[in-house]
Parts: C-alpha cells; structure tokens; sequence
C-alpha cells in the first residue's frame, strides 16, 4: 500500500473533530433524536458516533437550505471539520494549500458561542475549522 | 450540543479505518505521490493522513471511472471505511440498519489481499469494509 507524506492544512495543534454527513432525515436516521435547528443555516443537526468515529448528522431546513441539493439523490458526506487552536493562525497555514474561507469566523450556537470558519479548496474541498 | 446515542453499524470490533476523497487528481494534491492503480475499478488511490485522519485520496481512471462523475464539480468524499474482524458478521450487523452490500467480497491489491465489502443504506449511505 502507498503511503503519502502526511499533509499539516491547518497547523500546530490541528485535530480531526468530525465527518459532517447530510441526510434526507435524522429522525429516520434516529428516530427520537433531539436535533438541535441552527435557524440562519438553515439545517437541522446532530451529533453522534458511528461505530467510534465522531459524525454530525445534517439535514435541511426547507428548499432553500444549503444542503438541500446535496442531499437530494441520498446521503452524502459534506465535510471534514478540524478542531484548531486559533482560528486566524489556521486560516494563515490552510492558504499556502490553496484554501480560503468561505466567510468570516462566526460564533456558533452548537458549539456553545465557540467560533467556526468555513474554507474551500479547489483541490481539496471543504473543511470546517472550530475553534478550542 | 446535542449528542445522540452512539450507532453501531458494523458490529463489535469495528473501528474506522479511512475516509475516502475524491480528487480530479492526486499527483495535484500531492505532487510526486505514487498512485495506486486499480485497473479492474478504473481508479487510481493513495493513502495519506490529514491532520492525523486517514484519509484514501481516490482519481478517476479515465471517464469511464465509477467516480467520474461524483468528481467532475470538484473535490468530493466519497465514503467511510471500518476495519472489521469478520466480513460476513459485520454484514450481518448492518443488514439490520438498512445497508446492503453491493457485490460480494473481494481480495484488493492495495490491502495486500485482504478482502473488501461495499455496503449502501438509503439513510446513511456508502461504507467500505474492510477485512482484518
């Protein structure tokens, strides 16, 4: 098997946090799940493990949800989301690979106020940043 | 934050092993990589880790790739894969939670021989299995 250098996007410190995973419905999913509705994203949330690896189950709010295409033709894996200790050193790092944010930092209600960043890259996709 | 009860899809034993990416070209990603190329699936792969998380970059071989289609509006994850002790059982298991194998277990090249499964769920969507 080929094994690649390992790649730092996000600098010192940076650890894997969660799979973020679109689905047509997370009651489906888990029925009796408590979905926590971020209501400017437009998405309904939820976390929880699958056997062992942290995954945040997303589902869309309406037609107009950022998500709602993705998910149209089935469940699909949206993002990777890093948990870094500084939000501005991180975005400085993941440039040099060609990533840029998608907006400003924002304060989050699922994470209890903590800022999250979002950011692209053409070769590598999308990644959420928390940070600690 | 809200935390469901943890799912267990593929039955005791079963930890994460990789998540698969697929990029329109790996050689990009990681300039001077060594590619894998699986003839027979029309791909070509290489493992590296992400900030610590295994991740199996996949290219499509040609457009007639499985995945050519899923990487032709940029980067995509494609699917989770988990190490299991035992084929058969994990597919046992997650028959219970609406996944259903694709084809039957083959030996891959890049595992040294070690048998894979794929398994798909209308709710949860595409796995890998791989055999210890």
């Amino acid at each position: 098997m080929s094994h690649l250098r390992a790649l730092s996007l996000f600098g010192e410190g940076a650890r894997f946090h969660h799979v973020g995973l679109g689905v047509a419905s997370i009651a489906e999913v888990c029925p009796g799940a408590e979905v926590h509705h971020e209501t400017a994203q437009r998405v309904g949330l939820a976390f929880t493990r699958i056997d062992g690896l942290p995954v945040e189950l997303l589902e869309a709010a309406g037609e107009r949800s950022p998500i709602a295409r993705s998910v149209q033709d089935g469940p699909r894996l949206l993002h990777l989301c890093y948990e870094v200790p500084d939000l501005e050193a991180a975005l400085a790092a993941c440039r040099a690979h060609g990533l840029h944010r998608l907006g400003p930092p924002v304060p989050t209600e699922v994470f209890q106020g903590r800022r999250v960043v979002w950011v692209y890259g053409k070769l590598l996709g999308l990644f959420e940043l928390l940070e600690e």
